[in-house]
């Protein structure tokens, strides 16, 4: 039986960039699972009928359709008990995801928006920035402006991942787990979009970005992405 | 062999304050665990000094000595390990701990640190006021000033949180775990202290709260509080 993940691409087949897409590409990877891995363009929703809604990503995974990456997550983790991709039950790992879901994803999203329309095919643009200026209730343009001096405040929210990879190789200890892969497909997300430096030279979190980076293979850091430095 | 808990006590010995040292009276009571929780004040560090150190929460028990709340926490666990305080391994709990510890508590404090002298013995006031006067570089009034103003701020910042019991009664899943009584040990801190109404009426919150005030026969709810609402 195949294993299909369906992920959010742009106007290059290549370039995969939604950070919920990344978490399960990263969590099939550390299970040691292959995918085929294939491009999902915005409109396309009716290509994802079949899982009963319009949204990436989407596993199939032999009869077995799941839907929405935590779903998914955790869907994997029953499924291939082996590598464990929590520390526990998945519950107490929820927490972290959250908070890439919130804080971090709604802060990057002001940050990096008016960018995405350049990645996607012609075709795709407006439906892109009709559906997110209504959600914002102004142009992407607008959203992003100034945005330079918002970084500060950026950077400062991510006090709790600073602090805690002083402590430790990565957000699982030791070794990674779905907490770092939720957290790192939002920096993953605005790596493949935007040239906007996020974090400064010094930053100690580049050096956990730099091990998510390099895990398996360098699997995240050869996706077509753009350069921020 | 006894056990005791130094905790920081304002001028009633019962009112006691400190985030770091909640925690650890809550994560003694989820391991069933008795100890004579002994109140300490600010400039009595020479009280501490057979721990090395000067400041609260320290944990005896019996011929061991520990001080710090995380590491205070650890070792509970590896002693105790029945009833278990982390889901895994402490390591992949310690994202929450570190937003309470930055994200959280240093908002909290920039909203009630200047409700805080009341409470104290008034020869503690003077150190209070000076070494975290020296600490802002501003007044504790000129810290707070405004502070309704941020409470919309503030409570967006609880976003993560709030996703979280929407789904799940505690952060830990079904019951509460370390990462309870760490986010949980910062809002008792402000309760203890400040009338500031931190959550809104209808705040999702409240009822994750209410239910940590409820954990083991009320005991963080018995405590002398301030009435916020």
């Amino acid at each position: 039986m195949g294993r299909i993940l369906y992920e959010l691409a742009g106007a290059d087949p290549a370039r995969r960039f939604s950070p919920y897409c990344w978490r399960i590409r990263m969590a099939l990877a550390h299970k040691g699972l292959e995918a085929d891995c294939r491009p999902w363009r915005f409109t396309e929703g009716q290509s994802l009928a079949f899982s009963g809604q319009d949204k990436v990503p989407v596993l199939v995974d032999g009869e077995t359709v799941v839907t929405d990456s935590w779903a998914i997550a955790t869907y994997l983790e029953a499924a291939y008990p082996d590598r464990p991709l929590f520390p526990g039950k998945p519950a107490a790992s929820r927490f972290v995801v959250s908070w890439a879901d919130t804080t971090l994803n709604t802060q990057l999203s002001r940050l990096i928006v008016s960018d995405i329309p350049a990645w996607l095919m012609p075709e795709h643009r407006e439906y892109f920035r009709t559906s997110r200026e209504a959600r914002f209730g102004m142009t992407l343009e607008a959203v992003t402006d100034g945005r330079e001096a918002r970084l500060p405040g950026f950077r400062a929210s991510l006090a709790p991942l600073r602090a805690l990879v002083r402590a430790q190789p990565f957000l699982g200890g030791d070794q990674p787990d779905y907490g770092d892969y939720a957290v790192f497909g939002s920096l993953q997300w605005a790596r493949c979009v935007s040239s906007l430096p996020l974090l400064e030279r010094e930053d100690p979190l580049r050096g956990w970005r730099d091990r998510m980076l390099d895990l398996f293979g360098g699997l995240a850091r050869a996706a077509p992405h753009c350069d921020a430095d």
